[in-house]
């Protein structure tokens, strides 16, 4: 049983708790029992750290201390179960992809890259959002993370680059209402802007169709709800 | 400027943080200098704390120290402005109505009330959920709880007692695609349930229809995105 807290491999993944580190080495933390399970069968597991009596095939396991356990920990709570895991991203772009312009809460993110999973949208590029591999980010995406191709990327520089797609901004008022986009492209990428200010303006201009989602006046919705409502319309449109 | 921490009113808002008070008294806190304007112009507040030096035109502000404010705020850091603001429901039910059957994460629950508001949902049902007037739900609502119509209820009960609704269930894989669901009744009533468990048996049972999303298996989605997408499309198909 590890007790130091300055044991090397306690240490490493103590700052694997910072984006600095996590992006020097391309790895992250997955805390709590259901996720790491999730995340060792995704392939993406180094190693383990638990406060139990366990063992996983394919991944060492390390008993650790309380003491120790909740140095590595973000949480309030003990769930007695981290992994260290490697992050995976590929060139490969799905058809459907999902992107996000400053989309700045975790949980926001989380539920967007769940959704994304479960509409078919298997690659997600960023710029200026919160860190992918966060820990709230990581629990509200329920392990899709794991299974989600996650870039990040200058978003104006891809869409000059990637031509082949096509681009649907997302406003408020100004666009096509979503009923009456034709989504019948073969590769379709939907944008979502921050949770205050929406898409850069830059980026407005250069999407080939703004889509609104129609409400009542004086009303507006959540980014993550308003990516679902979008992704779950490519996806039963184009079944 | 109230700097004692045993003033009335302090001592009095200071127990809306608790749940049983709120009940008790009908009343709640709202913090955050936007959300206390929203508060204000549905005209549900009843006095306003602040640390800054500001009025309100129709209610009464307190000015009070940085010490009394902290008392009464459930924030880390300090939003300077916080109401008691008075509960308000009506048991005149809209056409189109939510039921939550133990929903229990507040940010799910805001976000459910605020694309409630956006799509025509103007009366909330629950029981064993969450509290509305917990300070998570009233922030993730971004406002739209000062115009929602929130009751709990048996739901049970309820269900039975209504019979000029169609009760629409939410079922992961059973009942009807959503796309093919006949939403031309007058008085739709959407029921979504607990983020582990979904409904219980004894209202899936009672339901005129369950509902599936379509999404790739293996798959699921966050209940603020399920309800999302089930008020967008009873809202659109009905306009």
């Amino acid at each position: 049983m590890i007790e130091s807290l300055s044991n090397s491999k306690v240490k490493y993944a103590t700052k694997l708790k910072q984006k600095k580190y996590r992006t020097d080495t391309n790895q992250f933390l997955v805390e709590g029992e259901h996720l790491v399970e999730e995340a060792i069968k995704s392939g993406l597991v180094d190693h383990v750290f638990t406060t139990e009596d366990k063992s996983y095939e394919e991944v060492t396991v390390y008993q650790v201390s309380k003491e120790v356990f909740s140095k590595l920990s973000e949480l309030n709570e003990s769930t007695g179960f981290i992994a260290v895991a490697n992050k995976f991203s590929s060139q490969d772009l799905s058809n459907n992809i999902l992107i996000l312009d400053g989309v700045q809460d975790p949980g926001n993110l989380g539920t967007l890259i769940r959704s994304a999973a479960a509409f078919g949208f298997k690659t997600i590029i960023s710029e200026n959002s919160v860190d992918y591999y966060n820990e709230k980010v990581i629990r509200s995406s329920q392990g899709a993370l794991f299974y989600t191709n996650l870039l990040e990327e200058n978003l104006i520089e891809f869409i000059h680059s990637h031509k082949e797609y096509t681009f649907y901004g997302t406003n408020v008022s100004l666009g096509t209402n979503l009923k009456e986009v034709d989504f019948i492209k073969e590769k379709i990428a939907i944008i979502l802007g921050n949770e205050g200010q929406g898409l850069r303006t830059e980026i407005q201009n250069l999407v080939n169709t703004n889509i609104y989602i129609l409400m009542l006046e004086t009303e507006s919705l959540n980014v993550g709800i308003a990516g679902g409502i979008i992704m779950y319309e490519v996806f039963e449109r184009n079944l």
